[in-house]
């Protein structure tokens, strides 16, 4: 049996990976699980894994939590804030931690964990993004392997299998296209947030959603993928491709590329990292070729959609670069999810970021400085566009 | 440096392989040549190359290289019939043989070969559909690998890297279709051996492509698949894909499918089986992604192809059914290939073959047994139909 935490275990990767787990045959133990704040969330899962740690963001939702497992004599641990979260990354019990809170707030506690030696199942691409230097170097150093949940990166994980980056010419990530696809700059003016988050193909979280709307959840999945799989910028090409059924690609030295292909169901890489690439028995739905017809390829529009364009630029010129995208990134998704901004302010608001703090951009990798610059990214955002 | 004889030096896959040996930056060093009656393609070979053997199976033309090379000074050992193809398959000098005869005629040398524990770069399919029990038993034995050159099993051998068949739930091999995809059995009454010929994919042999045109190549396949992968025919999927860019899958307990696509070459598997599986510098093309707009898949049609219906059907017979269905097959495709009979007599010639034969299918599969049944299979419709 596989002892395991989730960080952001009330969310969609973390919900879904509730469900690989009810379908491992007893082979995965849920041991500690944290949340932001959905008290009636947690404790359903509470009711049904029995985890032996639980950590809330919130410290009021913490103090709820406590009190339930009192009045039920449930004999659970229960923290709070990031300390929290870094306990549960980081529990003796454990070998692994899925890693499925959203946005930065994931880098610290995926920190601790590596540190404590345990794997990570990584869908929290945000830490690559703003420390992907740091995180891939402590990993080494501890020994400890990083397996990509996203379905992109895992498709290219699969690929992969038993080669390495020297053998590699290119990565071919796949895109959907999102829900504005081939549509113009024109268009895109009068898009309101519901538009934008009725994603064609997957069933994801708001802030996923947006970004895959805006096509900076793939420009942030080019600078995860660099650091992932060291492959220089040049080399990861992203292809358009609507039915999202080839998740991604690998193209060899020899010319030959090896693809992955599935259903649009997160369970399928979940289950593949937590099982560290063993092929457990399917808790997707499989493929019928018969019924796929069609499979299109097309190239990306980077002047309509210019996130992912600037993602391209910040990972080449690297250091905290970055970091100042992704921090005007989250609080530029934040202030159009609260109905402040529009769809087009948010690739305005990002250049405005870069330009702002480009003098911070060559400073050492380090958690002090990339917490620091991720602060002053938002607090200065906030203070202009609230 | 690696050396290795290729039988079947002068036909397409031979020829190819020769490009890939140019390209090999001297890592791969050509030891042995065999050859059916070209001599002048030969010659070209001996000038290039400078084997030191020849073997051709016609002992006329043997005469003729063999003059040839004391004319020139060469210390070139010329060999022929099927004992000088085993000498050239069982070498002492030699690693490796490339085995790109075509037909049946390839299964004795290739017996040879594993029996002096040579890897077999494997192009010759019906090696192992009419004794595939018995190489693949034998290759185990010696501890020798065989390393699939056919684009499809090549491209599942790549898909496999690293997993077992305990791991694989489906085997999907994609098909062209052939020339006559789409067409119905009151077309096929008329089409000629010229029609039969145009291979819309693929530049191949005579034989390979008229099989391509039945869909026998395909059948022959999935009997290969079968043994080569350790696949029940259950499993086996055949997809017809017309653009022959995604050349086979595996799909996995998982519901993962993991495929490898490439451009129509067979540089790229020959390069792939020679080198063991090492990703060396591109011979063939590269793909491009944004140019190649769609893949499409299809369900094949079994009642107007008949010959991959009964490939599937001697399969899972087993024992002697697919050395019938293949002798059959062979001389089918002479007596189009000559002009004797229609296109569409070739599944009504298999079928009366396996009606004639039947009481011989469970004899055991050894090699006296399948050149005797074989033989008697050619002559019975050779007499019935020249």
């Amino acid at each position: 049996m596989k002892n395991i935490s989730i960080l952001g275990a009330t969310g969609s990767i973390g919900t879904q990976t509730l469900d690989v787990i009810r379908n491992s045959n007893n082979e995965i133990n849920l041991v500690g699980i944290s949340a932001n704040s959905s008290v009636s969330k947690i404790i359903e899962i509470i009711n049904e894994f029995k985890p032996k740690y639980v950590a809330m963001m919130e410290r009021e939702s913490a103090e709820v939590i406590k009190n339930y497992c009192t009045e039920n004599n449930f004999n659970i641990e229960v923290y709070s804030g990031i300390e929290g979260l870094e306990k549960i990354a980081s529990l003796d019990e454990i070998e692994m931690v899925v890693t499925s809170v959203v946005g930065m707030i994931g880098l610290k506690p995926t920190l601790k964990a590596i540190e404590a030696g345990k794997d990570i199942a990584l869908a929290n691409k945000e830490t690559l993004v703003v420390a992907g230097e740091l995180v891939m170097k402590k990993a080494k150093e501890h020994g400890v392997e990083i397996l990509p949940v996203d379905s992109e990166h895992s498709a290219i994980f699969q690929s992969l299998n038993g080669y390495t980056e020297k053998d590699v010419s290119k990565i071919i990530l796949t895109a959907s296209g999102g829900p504005f696809r081939g549509k113009d700059v024109e268009y895109l003016k009068n898009v309101t947030v519901d538009d934008a988050l009725k994603h064609p193909k997957w069933n994801m979280g708001q802030k996923i959603s947006i970004d895959s709307a805006t096509l900076m959840n793939k420009g942030l999945e080019v600078i995860e993928a660099h650091f992932l799989f060291n492959c220089p910028y040049e080399d990861i090409e992203v292809v358009v491709h609507p039915q999202s059924i080839m998740h991604s690609m690998v193209e060899y030295n020899d010319a030959s590329v090896i693809a992955q292909l599935g259903s649009t169901d997160m369970k399928l890489p979940i289950q593949y990292a937590i099982n560290k690439k063993e092929r457990k028995n399917a808790v997707a739905k499989r493929l019928n070729f018969y019924e796929i017809g069609n499979l299109t390829f097309e190239k990306p529009d980077l002047e309509t959609f210019r996130c992912l364009k600037l993602a391209y630029k910040v990972g080449m010129e690297g250091g905290l670069a970055p970091c100042i995208l992704n921090g005007a990134n989250e609080e530029a998704v934040a202030l159009l999810l609260e109905r402040k901004i529009k769809f087009l302010d948010i690739p305005k608001i990002i250049e405005e970021a870069l330009e702002v703090f480009k003098g911070e951009k060559n400073k050492e990798v380090n958690l002090e400085n990339v917490i620091n610059l991720d602060n002053e990214v938002r607090k200065y955002i906030r203070a202009r566009w609230n």
